[in-house]
């Protein structure tokens, strides 16, 4: 399940469908061979392992899968099945499928006698598409809300420069964070001030998973910006309101959004109740002055505070990085 | 040496004098007493320690002392002099006093015949009168500038109210290190909004020692106010001005100032570069609107940036304590 753990993370992340691997061993438990799932509209991992084996060759053998075998026909089969007609015995997998939609291949396969094991590393599964779970369960993309501010909450200076306020083992982690997302939004203010790439890079290279970048707001990218040449296309959502955003962004195939301000559409989205992550940098700087990484967010007197719980704080170079979510009302 | 270091924490922070220990043994190395300093105007440890052995006990035997035996005569004469006369063959001492006034102490007691030892848990002793030191050095008292606020640099609701942005762990934390303050200070501003009490408290008991309260600014502190209820007499300043603070602050015999607050003064501290360290502790929460915990800076342009260096990132409950001197120029 270790292996097949590994399988499932070469797949992309913020995809509509979840990571997942696949070993297929033979009748005396040796590896026939690996698959994983590469993004909606391709197999699944259990298909493309039974892709690489001869035909009869997985029959009396055993199938790792890190999800729930689907049970379900969309653009391809159920995997259940599959499984069934390559003469598989038992099939041991980690997480249950939360998908009502796709759930069901553990009974279907226990049906047609195949021995079913599952919660194996199951924690670990989960984890890997924590965020297409959640999604599932919201009812819209996961949204991880990020800024890098001072120690007093400010994004830029008066004048709004603000290279860098943090370092480069900060901005090599939001990279990465980028790159473990669906798309990526920024507002227009934003992008017509800043001219960001919105790329996830290592240093100057591409990172080969990109999100795909969205701009939020009423004013046109201009043709020259840096955005149009992202290589994934721009998409433009011409409103300012987070629930169109998002549903935009669900249209465009996407469960998980990375949100990289600025302060106007970040405290849109925090006022609206649509963060499920927030990733505070800061920089060990003080800069006073008006350029604040949030403005209003419909806080009038403590009691209404938008509390957090902190899930992390990682010190990254002088910065330190707090990670956290929205915490439960009790 | 440890023990000495044991004795002189029993000693006041932020006086005008250093904290300061002291072991003496008799000539088989047995203990004969334990003196400290309990601050300006009271006996030095050295002779605090004499003060408790019978005349002639303390010949051909050896004191422990934190800090270089002072060569001064000023409320009390030197204990270099005091030491030999006592007939002490030997003196240990961790620190050589970096005040010129009164340094000088070892050549004295070594131009006496008595053997002198020096550097045994210098950094200790050091760290132990670290504001102390650092005031004489900089010629004003140490400024603790403190504020606590939301992860977006806040430091109150719209409306003013502020209980709680941080927890109990954090408050306590603010108490202990307002005691080991020789002034606390905040403005009229603050003063008249929030009535604080400015005592250092453990739970509702008082600690033993407590910094003297000032107000900074031009508006009158009522008599109902809590501040005029502080064990130590309220000092007014009737100025904006933070040089003006801090030279009531020396002129009231303390040596380090532990900043409270509102924005407006620790911001003018900060402007003008009187702050030696921060200490931000940030709840976890988001508030957005208006009340910031600094207001102007000076700050134009990133470069202009106040950089700071974190010492320390303390978890407190909920909360996180960054602990930040400004960074030195490069």
């Amino acid at each position: 399940m270790r292996r097949a753990l590994e399988l499932a993370q070469r797949g992309p992340a913020g995809d509509a469908n979840p990571r997942v691997g696949c070993v297929l061993l033979d009748r005396h438990g040796d590896v026939l061979a690996e698959g994983w799932h590469r993004g909606a509209g391709t197999p699944h991992a259990e298909a493309d392992a039974l892709s690489r084996v001869p035909a009869g060759a997985a029959e009396g053998g055993t199938a790792v899968v890190t999800l729930e075998p689907c049970d379900h026909t969309g653009r391809t089969g159920p995997c259940s099945l599959a499984l069934v007609e390559a003469g598989v015995r038992r099939v041991v997998f980690a997480q249950p499928d939360p998908n009502p939609l796709a759930a069901g291949g553990a009974g279907r396969l226990r049906a047609a006698g195949v021995e079913v094991r599952t919660g194996v590393l199951a924690e670990e599964a989960a984890a890997l598409n924590e965020r297409w779970a959640a999604a599932l369960a919201l009812g819209r993309p996961w949204v991880t809300a990020k800024w890098a501010s001072s120690l007093d909450g400010r994004v830029a200076a008066d004048d709004g420069s603000s290279r860098w306020i943090t370092g480069p083992e900060a901005r090599a982690d939001v990279h990465r964070r980028r790159a473990e997302h669906g798309a990526i939004l920024v507002g227009t203010g934003t992008a017509l001030a800043d001219d960001p790439a919105l790329t996830a890079r290592d240093g100057d290279a591409l990172l080969p998973r990109q999100p795909r970048p969205v701009v939020v707001g009423l004013r046109d990218v201009p043709s020259g910006a840096a955005l149009r040449r992202h290589p994934e296309p721009l998409l433009a959502v011409r409103s300012r309101d987070p629930r169109q955003a998002l549903a935009a962004v669900e249209d465009a195939g996407a469960t998980s959004a990375f949100l990289e301000g600025g302060p106007t559409l970040v405290s849109a989205f925090l006022a609206a109740g649509l963060v499920d992550e927030v990733l505070v940098y800061l920089g060990p700087t003080l800069l006073g002055g008006g350029r604040l990484a949030t403005i209003d967010l419909g806080v009038r007197t403590i009691g209404d505070q938008r509390r957090l719980a902190v899930r992390d704080v990682v010190r990254l170079g002088d910065d330190l990085l707090v990670v956290a979510r929205p915490a439960q009302e009790e």
